[in-house]
């Protein structure tokens, strides 16, 4: 590999720093003189590559904008109160603090100059690298009409999931408070854009609450009344799924009340109408409340490694790498998880899911630590240990590649798989403690609206008579 | 009781409405004809209140702003990153879903009418009764100084609790990122107004923070440089104790590392500064964070009251109650928990504590049941039955009736005690199996910063070398 050495960089950095206005100032290394491995981004791929690299004979510096771990397979039952964010959430500094060789820098990285060799902090730091590993995923995309943003809340951070409860508890609520039929009817009717795992958790979780923790707790309402539409522009919902599979999901979500509308598109949102196009038909329903699980784009970092780099990317923005992850303009930088657009393997990208990114930021990790012993590693290859998407109570789908599983033993694989990877012990006895209490009780107990009660002007509905 | 038939008043509360020009609409009773209890907060006061009230023949209608019930003895604990909120909150409607004459309404109560015997709510709607139970409690106190509020967080809601929790935390990484040795010392510099149990069970935990869990997670600061300061205006901590308890909490403090002013009050703060009057000495010092826990005030509801019923109040802004505590001028309005000015019983007011809280919410369901029989009850006597607080691992202090417990025995006792007093029975589990793993592990793993990650322009510190 050719690099800089270290302290040739910071000279220049410091250079660099004097010929701007801001107050740029480089975090130099904590032992210098060692080969220095940046990491931007601490989910999965960022963590799993930093992990890999706890032993190895290199300085780590994870950086990410917050202080966080999240374990996003589980944001949809925050966004449904079944689980707290600090369930599922483990700070980074905690998972690390052992890791001696590894620091954590909270910050926004908006540049990376791969001639220098650092990247620079919304704050003016600068950090120089010798390699340089970005793991900064994917956002979801309202497909050009940003301002559904509003409207339709999507489930990437747990801001995201505090305003999915807060508006999925505070519909109940207004419909509780309401006396128009018809005003009632549409808070109680709840869409989900976007068939695909999250889609699927999300319109189970909420059929769950609608029929079987909430119907008891109020009085002027039938929270049975609800309607739940899960809209999918596909053919059929999991669409990364083998048909059979996707056939059961369906079927499972009919059973448990959920309506399901496959090959239809949301070409409009406006207020609380919804048009929809099936085919050729053009049809409009009105929901309260509209929760989005479609599209991915690059949230930005694509954009800037782009521009610095000269590195292609795929329609949403992915980066396209070579089938060792790194870039092929500079083989020290390398992408891995949901950002990487990695075509080496079948004839479509690696799906943007946990196991992906992983696996991804290990090979990085491996690969850096044997090129710095001048040898190298076969291209990365994707072991598919398997798909899963949990839909309700007893009912799940496993997609193994010996197997495919549905119903209780899938829902029980489901459970397993998730408590075993969730990074912390605390975490794991927590959510387990959680999911049996709400297994016995059907009490959904973190359903709390914080923040703002209510939209400004929501809780002015009339008041509804018995 | 003299009190006018429902259906007169719901005649007249239309009334009402059609002459105002905003849209009052009534909230008729589920079972017209019975006797409407209307009890405003779901604080500890108004839901022992309602829960007695379960097998009553009256109907009850329970107001609060939120959809749930707060454990606020834990909430310190939300704010230094032991739980989460989920695991101290309990949503309203699930508590109360199996007691059929019960609803719960959210609203915010912005007028009592005493004559017409209803409350109005903030969205236009009113609500009838027969016996009004107002529970609404106490808000923190700046002593005139509201513009301390920014500065200064209270500790109140869970609200409040994340917020001085992202400011702990946040506290730590600006340090981390700053390279100027004396702006680190101030970051890691906390001041804690107010000696209460509130305030020493803060100092306590930041101490265990600074000085046992984050010690190993930072590697350009040592936590234990933290310097944390309580500041007590009278001659003690935890003045409502036995002085030997105040010298024990005192002492457990110190050897946590916590520096304990008492006879200190609070002159100014300003940015980072804070000025202390100690007798008449004056000194400064500089601190990132400053937590409140100090001062009650009423924070809205005693002044209605006040207005529409004529009733007179203490300088904190308590309603002075009979010894039955209803209101002097309205036998049919009682007034529990913090807002009670209770003083029928020794020299000075019940204390602001949960005990008090449920004690008075049971009695006067007790005595609405009784005076529907035209009977009554003896005057309300608090029965004490102790009251605690926890300073650190092992260390407490329990003040019984009839004995005074330190150390490991009342630390244990405090456990058990709040475990018990949880009101779901997932909150236990999921509380006692979250502290099992934070004794362990000393690990606090809800310490997430959430919303803002930094203030505006707080993140903007230079970096640090090594």
């Amino acid at each position: 590999m050719q690099t800089v050495s270290r302290s040739d960089q910071a000279a220049r950095a410091q250079d660099t720093a004097r010929e701007d206005t801001s107050p740029t100032v480089e975090v130099p290394p904590v032992t210098s003189g060692k080969h220095q491995v940046v990491i931007i981004g601490g989910g999965f791929g960022g963590l799993y590559a930093a992990q890999q690299l706890g032993r190895a004979d290199v300085e780590v510096t994870l950086i990410d904008k917050r202080n966080f771990h999240l374990f996003q397979p589980l944001l949809y039952q925050v966004a449904t109160g079944g689980l707290s964010p600090g369930d599922i959430a483990s700070p980074l500094r905690g998972i690390l603090s052992a890791q001696k060789n590894t620091r954590v820098l909270m910050g926004e990285v908006t540049n990376v100059d791969p001639g220098q060799q650092m990247v620079s902090l919304a704050d003016g730091r600068i950090v120089p690298y010798d390699s340089l590993i970005v793991a900064t995923g994917m956002s979801h995309f309202y497909f050009g009409r940003d301002d559904w943003a509003e409207v339709a809340p999507g489930l990437k951070t747990v801001e995201d999931a505090l305003e999915m409860r807060r508006r999925i508890f505070a519909a109940f609520e207004k419909a509780e408070n309401t006396a128009d039929p018809e005003l009632r009817q549409t808070l109680l009717t709840f869409v989900i854009v976007g068939g695909g795992p999250t889609g699927v958790e999300l319109a189970g979780a909420l059929a769950e609450l609608a029929f079987h923790t909430l119907p008891n707790d109020f009085r002027h309402i039938d929270t049975t009344d609800s309607r739940i539409l899960l809209i999918e522009g596909m053919d059929r919902v999991l669409p990364p799924f083998p048909p059979e599979l996707s056939t059961r999901a369906n079927t499972d979500l009919e059973k448990m009340g959920v309506e399901v509308l496959t090959q239809s598109l949301v070409t409009d949102i406006s207020g609380h109408q919804i048009t929809l196009k099936q085919g050729d038909e053009v049809t409009t329903l009105q929901a309260g409340t509209v929760l989005w699980a479609a599209g991915v784009r690059d949230p930005g970092m694509g954009g800037i490694l782009a521009e610095s780099t000269g590195a292609e990317r795929d329609r949403s923005g992915r980066v396209i790498v070579n089938n060792d992850l790194s870039l092929p303009t500079h083989p020290n930088i390398f992408v891995v998880g949901d950002l990487a657009h990695f075509a080496h393997q079948g004839d479509r990208p690696l799906p943007g899911v946990a196991p992906v990114a992983m696996q991804e930021g290990k090979y990085v990790a491996k690969l850096i630590q044997k090129q710095l012993k001048n040898d190298t590693l076969p291209p990365f290859e994707y072991k598919d240990t398997g798909s899963l998407a949990v839909i309700g109570r007893h009912a799940a789908v496993v997609n193994l590649p010996w197997a495919k599983l549905t119903g209780f033993f899938a829902w029980f694989v489901w459970l397993f798989v998730h408590i075993f990877y969730l990074i912390e012990f605390d975490n794991k006895l927590v959510v387990m403690t959680q999911w049996v209490a709400n297994y016995f009780t059907r009490k959904q107990g973190s359903r709390l609206i914080t923040e703002k009660v209510f939209e400004k002007g929501e809780a002015r509905a009339p008041a509804t008579p018995g």
